[in-house]
Formats: structure tokens, C-alpha cells, sequence
């Protein structure tokens, strides 16, 4: 089999999502959780990518199913231990995201000290809008994330609340996972994550740059 | 870009790699884990992946270097709601494993309920062995696997012991997170785990069927 890798679908060929939590402390605080000394990192796998005009499946086990919507970073050219004065130099461009979290399963899995793998990493919890190049926003530390769930404004928050910084991300997650063109970078989500329920309307947006949209569906159970 | 795929060459190209927790009563319980109930899942990024000629290194953040050896399971043709009565299908051969775990770093992230990543996502953390086509092992359920540290005899377990089968793992995956070619299941440890320090030499193996060595060096900080 033959692929062609074009950055602008980085979600077809991609082989790794590395997702940062509380990176802005008004969320961090929202959830009871302490601001954190370094960034707190995990996993999506790549099968957990959606795009528009597919929905949002809330997985058979999830009650509460959370929206955060998060800046994200696509990487163009791969580094290991990247310094952060050089780590803008990695970036292809962005992807307005979701990080859709099954927050009932992951309030278990952080009191049973289990992985978050149920609550982050099912089918579609990686709603990914159209590729963003990078100049389209010269700047990732002042840009305003929005979401509305059935036309009702749920999260706006501006990335320059960040706890670390775009270029701070890139250098500290490539000194412990290399990180390779096509990679996702997910950067965490300001304050105002709420649950969705089935047939909702998600839609997100970065202020003047780009808008998605996508249903909420309830994945049926086999 | 163009990438072929070949499937003895799955680490090159293939998109995930799903770790199951606990999977032998006996290794869940000398870390005084309970014995699960459902599958413990967890995620490795592709940029794990080592193979034989290359070391495995110590992250710079870790004192206590675990090994774990593993059934890999290499998977042919993807799916998603895989019945476990056809679940073999989807099976192109396997790997032998060591699922490397930072255990000093895990156990802090068990104790403040945080993911996993740091404790079993840092590059090298995924040594893997040749492929191992589905003929030469005709039943993953009853095949011993070995692991020694510098000659001696650290870890021998048969797979008859797993809490989960192989058919069930895949069926229960595919569920949550669509598998996909070239996609690698690890399917837990039995017990005998311990740590490495820098310069040991592990040796691992699946009874004759195949064998593989690894040199242990420390990642320098940058
Ligand atoms: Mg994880
Ligand atoms: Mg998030
Ligand atoms: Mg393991």
C-alpha cells in the first residue's frame, strides 16, 4: 500500500496525539485540580480523529461525556529535545480541536490511579477542524477559543492564559517523546467544560481563523 | 512522501500500541494490584518503538527502571466491534515486547491520580523483536515467554496464565479504539519484574520461536 502524506490531512497519516491537561489554571481550578509545576501529559491514538460531517459518539459506558476545546498544534518537522528557542521552527500550523473527555470514567480512573485510556482515548474524542498553516496565526499565544453547545457560548478563553507556553510544550514533550511530522499537539482548554448529550450541536471556533461544527450521537452498543 | 508498508516492518509505519495492565493474577499481585474485572488499558506512542542494535534508555527523570516481557500482537486487518469468535482473523503475526515502565514515576502518578504517560510513553520504552508471522505461534494462549538481566533468569511465564485472552483483548479494544494494520497489542506481564540500572544486558524470548537483547545506557539530560 502507497500513502501520500499532505500535512493539510496530517489526520489521515499521523501516528501520535499528546494532549496536555490543565494548562490553564481557571480550568484547572474548575475541576478541583491543583495548577501544575510541569505539564501533564497524555494519549490520544490517531483512530480517535473526527472531522466535520461525521458525529461525536458518546462511548456505551460514558454518562458524562465533557467538551474542551483546545488550540492544536500540528508538527511539521520532527525533533527530539527541541529548545524552546528554536521550537516554532517545528510548527506546519494548527487545528482548531476538541477533546472530548468521558468525565464520569475519568473521575474513576484518577481515584483508582488507573490509566485515563477509557475517559481520553475512545473512538472520535479527537474532533479536529480543517489544517490551519502557520501563518495564519502569527501568533499562538493570543488567539480566542470559543464553544457553543446548541447555540449557547459554553467556553471562550484566550491562549495567552496559558500555564505553558506553545514553544515551552514542544521542548519539554520532544526531551521525553520525539516528536514526528504529522504529530498533534493538544494544549488544554480554558474554563466552561460542560456535558453534551445525544443529538447536541457542537460548534468552535478561533476568533477570525476558522469555525466546525459536529453532532452528538450515541455510539450503539454491540 | 512515499512510505510502503510491509508488516514485518510494522514499527516503521503502524499507528498505535495498546497496553493491557495486569493481565496476569500473578504480576498484579506482587505490585498488590486487585485483579481486573475488564481489561486495564494504556497507550504507547509509535516513537517508543526500539529494536534490537539500538539501547533502551533510562529517562533522565527515572530511578527505577522496570522491565516488563510481553506478548505483542500484530494486527493485519483492522476493525472496530471485532466478535471475539472472529477476532484471530484480524491477527498478521506477533512480537516479543518489553513494556518498559518508569515504576518509581508510575507509582506517583497511581498516587495523584494522573495519566501514565511519563511512567510508560518515553522513547525506547517499546523494545520489540522481529515479526513473528501467525504460523509460528499457533496458539498465543499456550507459549512461554523469558526474560533475563544480565544472564540471570528474571522473568518465565506461560501465556496459559493470562487473565484476558488474546481473542477477548482484541474484541474488547476494538470496541473503544478502532484497530487498525500494523497496530500492536501488548498483553501484560507475568510476574518477576524488576529494575535495570545503566550497562546491564537483557536477553528475552518466546520459546522457540524467537529471541532478542537489549543493552541498557542513560539518557543524557539535555
Ligand atoms: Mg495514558
Ligand atoms: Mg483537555
Ligand atoms: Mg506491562
Amino acid at each position: 500500500m502507497i500513502t501520500t502524506r499532505n500535512i493539510s490531512r496530517f489526520w489521515e497519516w499521523g501516528r501520535k496525539i499528546i494532549c496536555v491537561g490543565r494548562n490553564y489554571a481557571d480550568h484547572a481550578k474548575e475541576l478541583n485540580n491543583p495548577v501544575p509545576t510541569e505539564p501533564v501529559l497524555f494519549l490520544k491514538p490517531p483512530s480517535a480523529y473526527v472531522t466535520q460531517g461525521s458525529p461525536i459518539l458518546v462511548p456505551s459506558y460514558c454518562r458524562d461525556l465533557h467538551h474542551e476545546v483546545e488550540l492544536g498544534v500540528v508538527i511539521g518537522r520532527g525533533g527530539t529535545d527541541i529548545p524552546q528557542g528554536s521550537a516554532m521552527d517545528h510548527v506546519a500550523g494548527y487545528a482548531l480541536c476538541l477533546d472530548m473527555t468521558a468525565r464520569d470514567v475519568q473521575d474513576v480512573c484518577k481515584s483508582k490511579g488507573l490509566p485515563w485510556t477509557l475517559a481520553k482515548a475512545f473512538n472520535t474524542s479527537c474532533p479536529v477542524s480543517e489544517f490551519i498553516p502557520r501563518e495564519r496565526i502569527p501568533d499562538p499565544g493570543n488567539v480566542t477559543l470559543w464553544l457553543k453547545v446548541n447555540d449557547q457560548m459554553r467556553q471562550k478563553g484566550c491562549t495567552d492564559q496559558m500555564v505553558f507556553s506553545v514553544p515551552h510544550l514542544i521542548s519539554y514533550i520532544s526531551g521525553i517523546i520525539t516528536l514526528e511530522e504529522g504529530d498533534l499537539i493538544l494544549t488544554g482548554t480554558p474554563r466552561g467544560v460542560s456535558a453534551v448529550q445525544e443529538h447536541d450541536e457542537l460548534q468552535a471556533g478561533i476568533q477570525d481563523v476558522v469555525t466546525m461544527s459536529f453532532k452528538v450521537n450515541r455510539k450503539e452498543h454491540q
